[in-house]
């Protein structure tokens, strides 16, 4: 069998360039091809928009050659953000000689601020003048707000490639993917092939994964096929899964005041959506993040959050802890399991919380994290 | 016009006497009353119910003379879960010569651990044998868990009496009526009556009441009522409804970790069911909380929850906050606000959050707490 390898390019394959910079708070990346990508995208289902998710709705349709994106402020709910973004776009343009319509624009930041356009403009020129082929480090860097490490992985399978940069960390809801997430490729695919298998990868992943619950105004996630490698939907899938899949861990593991990486595997639910629902509630429940958080296994929690949510008959409930310590049954056939060595399981670093609810086929996984002190301390403070 | 008077006798009005022991984590109350009362009730709508849940919802059907609850252990998600509830009610029935059958139970504590019968019984020995007329701190403390004080209140208003009390103050989530909550009154009203009260007095207060999004397997709230006083279902709202919304601002100012209460009131909502669900969405939102907690004016999260759960347009959104320190408008027709004004404002200890979204005659009030570090490791260490 084929195997996925990562080759370490970032959003940097084929002909794909980017760079990126900061200064202060802002921060601003740019990715390009040299000539018009295929799009597909997903963006936040926020019905409050920011004014770069509008803009770029518009603009994905025609195609897009060059993404930039800014970090440090939102821009969105201010009174122009709709000509702050157009001008994002348009200085972007200028700077990279690309067709205004081609240009996709991102924000990420603080909401209800004015966008420093002066800063923009600055770091916009500053970044056009030296983008890198081969690698996407810096630009992966000039997204991150409250991240404490950058997000970017690429991989090839059966010489198609696929690259993605992503930030989080905070505001992570899966109302759509998630966060901002810029992915390119190789692969020569229809519109609608590309968007299909970007949606289908995204409700798999990013659509599963929860910080805190809070939806963002901003969240987008751009796919651009450059179209150079001929292949199979079938095969572009596999590889894109794995890329998004694997952005997504790097997301949860490096969640706001993070600890320990949370996994919720609903099997045996009575249809596919009730498992989504089932282990999108355990990861999203306060109470199962931090007891996760204080090593503590009450796992009561987690049994109340399916409760919460789904029929379930506690008889056939079976939930089970995982992690690199080892395994534990806390609850099978009404009864609870070895507490100490549910501990020593959650003791570990990356904890895989497995429900079998026995009714049925329906199975799904969500992404997490931990709820710490250091949550509450990041977002007391943010501006 | 006639006013609502406090009058200090907590659940023990009338013929209610009550009592209270704690040993250690454990403790019981007991409400009773020297005749059967009709009783409304509401339950958690959490698919696991605790056993004193399944053990209540058959015996309010009978009436009820007492209330048996105890804190330390919620008697949800064991094996043998159901004949302990069983047995306390024909424990209580015992040392208060009361008709098993109308003995209510209920339980509060951690999921999954079985309960500890011995000293259930002998707490019920010892608080069956000093039952007080008058007053009921003891029953309001010894049902406190995570709880720093004890809920206690009762009014008369045209002389209907109503008392309660109740305790919180984590995985509290407006399912249904939310944790523990005992009402007494004489009010001598018919069974549909006093249930419709329940459920619309429990609509504006306890169901609109968030600490964190957890739902309790073990919630319930009781009315009991005496009868002896003819009155007006319409008077008895009125005295209800105040009683059960001074009860829930007491759970939330004591919410797990909370050091500020937040009421949130959405007004001009296209429908009341918007109103509601945005209001309940401000008081939910972890971001919105932690920026309370920091006095931090970021008030793009309270637009961006609002915007997560409803269709707003941004032009029409007002958000104002108020306090003790006085108010501050943070966004109108599109602009941001004096945020210097606006953290004086949240500098206050009782925020109230206002939202127009200018767009009907739906309103709404939702009640929370900030979201701090004690909530943090209140919920890492709890056993």
């Amino acid at each position: 069998m084929t195997e996925i390898k990562l080759t370490g390019r970032g959003v940097c394959i084929g002909g794909f360039t980017a760079g990126g910079a900061k200064d202060g708070k802002y921060g601003v990346a740019i990715i390009k091809n040299n000539s018009v990508c295929r799009c597909a995208a997903l963006f936040t289902r926020n019905s409050l928009k920011a004014a770069p998710v509008l803009v770029s709705r518009e603009n994905v349709k025609n195609g897009i050659q060059a993404i930039v994106a800014n970090s440090g402020n939102a821009n969105a709910c201010t009174p122009n953000g709709l000509a702050d973004a157009k001008k994002m776009c348009r200085i972007a343009a200028g700077a990279l000689s690309v067709d205004e319509k081609n240009i996709a624009v991102a924000s990420t930041g603080i909401i209800g601020r004015l966008l420093d356009m002066g800063k923009v403009e600055a770091l916009i020129g500053e970044v056009s003048g030296g983008l890198s082929a081969g690698k996407s480090p810096d630009a992966a860097r000039a997204i991150m707000t409250t991240d404490t490490v950058k997000k970017e992985i690429s991989v090839e399978y059966k010489g198609i490639e696929v690259g993605a940069i992503a930030k989080g960390v905070g505001m992570v809801c899966p109302g759509m993917a998630t966060v901002l997430c810029f992915v390119t490729t190789n692969a020569n695919l229809s519109d609608a092939e590309l968007y299909e298998s970007l949606k289908s990868a995204a409700d798999s992943s990013l659509n599963m994964l929860i910080v805190d619950g809070d939806m963002s105004t901003n969240d987008c996630l751009f796919l651009l096929s450059e179209g150079t490698k001929k292949c199979s939907a079938l095969d572009f899938r596999h590889a894109l899964d794995y890329v998004l899949v694997e952005i997504t861990k790097m997301l949860a593991r490096d969640g706001e005041g993070a600890t320990k990486l949370i996994e919720a595997d609903v099997i045996g639910g009575e249809t596919p959506e009730i498992a989504r629902t089932c282990a999108r509630a355990i990861v999203t429940s306060p109470l199962v993040k931090t007891a996760i958080y204080g090593e503590n296994p009450n796992w009561g929690r987690i049994a109340a959050a399916v409760g919460s949510v789904a029929d379930v008959d506690f008889e056939n409930l079976e939930i089970r802890l995982k992690s690199e310590n080892g395994e534990a049954t806390t609850l099978k056939k009404g009864q609870g399991g070895d507490l100490k060595q549910a501990e020593a399981v959650l003791r570990g670093k990356e904890i895989l919380i497995i429900v079998n609810m026995n009714s049925g086929n329906g199975k799904a996984r969500a992404f997490g994290c931990d709820l710490t002190p250091g949550y509450v301390k990041i977002n007391a403070e943010y501006n």
